[in-house]
């Protein structure tokens, strides 16, 4: 098994995923918000780029199983029932719908790797589900970072380290690792110990704390708090089994 | 102060850069060479992006005291005098002279680098001079990684964690890190008690040891082994100072 990871989606190129099995990250706050979504029995998530491709999108849907959801600067977008905070996520609001979220940096990732043979959706929260799933399947992973506006983030880099340094202890012979994904797994063995610090220090994290969104940093670290594998297949995201 | 690190030239922008100072590093080997050429009385490096820029270019240069280096998957250019070894850079064959020089990656990184307010050339062997600079100009410090073919490369992203790393002990009050500066730091921490391990186990290290390059990968991890400060101004590189 061969493990590399991208901190940003920038450098993916859609050839080298056809036969890999992908891993989108984007821990604050689209992976874990999708987490959440379908635990709670959300039929599925669909994840588009912009507000105006949301809206066109809900107005062909069922209005009364469709929710539209998403977040522009880290808060709700006006007239949007939802925001981007996993806590709003729950079994009554969410169980049966169509969610149509638009998100700044996790929907460009999802986009950027949709070649992928499969293509998942990781965060702190699933992190056992996945890794049974990605032992499982014995293939190449590739994990793709969401990152900040095209930027490196600690979270998703960490996180996606997390699961390479996981899968590196199950897996034999241990798998190959790129440089990107050794170092990620460096880095997640820094802060293993603490993940409330890990999303708090971190840049995004900072930024959701000023906007009053501590206790969702608090799920976000929470491992296994939502145990689902979200699978991404032409352009709709449901939980795979 | 604040420091910020890109591991590949692809997110940076030039605008962000006017008014900071930026470090490009190629540890394999193009900073590493650059520094050795003027360690040994180069003139200037003239560093171009394809082989037929740098062939058109030295036409017009003054035969005598212009030399054609650099390398393509490694290996020298055929009919190039130098390749891109840094044990090549003698004083007895750059002394005096204008070296045009194009490489892979890091002439990429330069070029995408160019409208800093003060543009520097950085590795292992020229550290403490550099770290002196930086620590004296009392301004924004920029890292760009040159990578290898737009994506990450362990080597790069931790020496730039070292001059991180040294900055931070330095100045007062302590630098603001990015999240990227921060985790590049990490990395650095991690391998700092055996550059040479470093480098060796690098996926481009792993590359040039297969092409007989093992004393190359010795050279470039030797802490302070060329002390000169190369600045590009306006397509050119000579020593600061």
């Amino acid at each position: 098994m061969d493990i590399d990871l991208f901190v940003t989606p920038a450098g993916v190129e859609e050839r080298g995923l056809r036969d890999k099995t992908v891993v989108m990250v984007d821990v604050l706050r689209c992976s874990t918000s999708i987490c959440a979504a379908l635990t709670h029995q959300c039929r599925e998530v669909i994840p588009v780029a912009t507000v105006e491709e949301a809206m066109r999108l809900s107005s062909n849907l069922f209005q009364e199983t469709t929710m539209l959801c998403g977040e522009r600067q880290g808060t709700r977008i006006e007239g949007f029932e939802l925001g981007n905070s996993p806590l709003e996520y729950t079994a009554a609001r969410v169980a049966g719908k169509t969610v149509v979220l638009t998100t700044t940096n996790g929907t460009v990732a999802l986009t950027r790797s949709r070649s992928a043979r499969q293509l998942l959706v990781g965060a702190f929260v699933n992190m056992d589900r996945l890794l049974d799933h990605l032992a499982g399947q014995g293939g190449d992973v590739v994990i793709v970072c969401a990152g900040k506006e095209q930027r490196f983030s600690l979270e998703d880099t960490a996180c996606g380290g997390m699961i390479i340094d996981r899968l590196r202890d199950r897996i034999k012979p241990r798998p190959t690792l790129s440089d990107s994904a050794r170092s990620a797994r460096v880095l997640f063995r820094h802060f293993a110990k603490d993940l409330g610090r890990l999303l708090r220090t971190s840049a995004h994290g900072r930024v959701l704390e000023t906007l009053a969104f501590q206790n969702d940093l608090d799920v976000c670290a929470q491992l296994n708090a939502y145990p689902v594998i979200p699978e991404y297949q032409q352009g709709r995201i449901t939980a795979l089994g």
